[in-house]
């Protein structure tokens, strides 16, 4: 049995997230039966994270062990074959057998697009989350370099967040703007359950006045979910990069 | 009674093409339908193109007649709060009485777009066309410049075309790469039905080695549509610019 490190990305509109469930479509479930399909194997698959609803991925590893004598490429072919055009295997290769693609990971990077406009784009439909008062980004930019480092970020977790330790280090947190749209980019060691849409949605109380960059601080100190920003929408948050050593 | 010039865009993948049908939901449907839960009033739209189902508009205009009082900001923000996210309406001005969206239109361009890839990318599904071997871009451009001037394109459009008159012509050719997406971009004074796709078509088959770019020529004359490349799937044709004098 030999234990494969694969490489794909999902458009996450239509799955309710990467990790099985017993009620609903997700991606890992779209994996496996096509897994099985191709090689008569029942092999799960280990995610280097739980996306939610509407998340979408560039970049997301996953491993599995299977018996199959079929090539790496074969599976990347075969697989890709067999699944709904809105996920692709992008790269299969074999790995060590210890590999996890969850417990091995030193690090992700997220993006979260915001389309900044009065007027909808058909083209970024489930795609970028819209928001129409006008994003300062060199403001945001500037605020956000206030959660670089590391730190409890308990108060920027979902409520729902049952992990133990909450204390995480972002290497970077940019926000840039391209014409009407706006990235937010953060790379870190480790996020908590809905911690990137909090902390984008944070600095949105920011660009609107209804949190001063002054409080982010206290905010962070504070452990508490209630004073930081609301949760934004899953649809423009993409998993972009994972990191190996 | 005030006549509009109303600029809209869409992702035509869940419409049967713009133009009404009786069995099948379109986007002059859609968009009439909102334009009656807006104003109260049963109006035609008249498109400057019928598109076909599964192809997209970054700028596609038509003209309305309609009593209301509403402004023409208010037609776009109200309309587009009663459509679905895949139609926006973008600009909205009063136009001269006897403005036609299709018959005042001196030009259009087409952009068709090639994700030349073996690996499928969920991003680009519905919205780029996959082909797997690998396109020569520079040649392909070379020979589209001999579809460039004034031609009867008989040849080149579908079999199911009534227009008597089939000449046009073609400004602008274009053929070009950026990473794994080619770009054919074609300005002309009118297309016929299908003739984008089936130019592009055309070109894949020279890119194969089907077709020789001398005989390229040959084709246009025997007005034979048979002896053209076969007309590529809908998903890779985006309507871009609509010009009126």
């Amino acid at each position: 049995m030999k234990n494969y490190k694969i490489k794909m990305a999902y458009d996450g509109t239509h799955y309710h997230g990467f990790q099985r469930q017993n009620n609903a479509y997700t991606i890992q479930e779209a994996v496996e039966t096509a897994l099985y399909r191709l090689t008569g194997e029942t092999a799960v698959i280990y995610g280097c994270s739980r996306t939610d609803t509407g998340v979408h991925a560039r970049e997301f590893y996953f491993n599995v062990r299977l018996e199959t004598a079929i090539t790496c490429r074969g599976i990347v072919f075969g697989v890709n074959n067999l699944l709904e055009n809105d996920i692709a295997l992008l790269t299969c290769e074999e790995a060590a057998p210890e590999f996890h693609a969850r417990y091995d990971c030193r690090g992700k990077e997220y993006e979260y697009l915001i389309h900044n406009s009065e007027i909808k784009n058909p083209f970024w439909n489930n795609r970028a989350y819209r928001f129409w008062y006008p994003i300062q980004e060199t403001l945001l930019h500037d605020t956000a370099q206030i959660f670089v480092g590391t730190h409890d970020f308990r108060s920027c977790c979902s409520a729902a967040c049952t992990k133990e330790n909450t204390v995480r280090t972002i290497h970077q947190f940019s926000v840039t703007r391209t014409g009407e749209m706006v990235s937010f980019l953060i790379r870190g060691d480790g996020f908590l359950y809905n911690m990137v849409r909090i902390l984008v949605g944070t600095l949105l109380y920011v660009n609107d006045g209804k949190i001063s960059p002054a409080r982010i601080r206290e905010i962070l100190e504070s452990k508490n979910r209630t004073l930081a920003g609301k949760t934004v929408p899953p649809c423009g948050l993409y998993l972009n990069h994972v990191y190996y050593s």
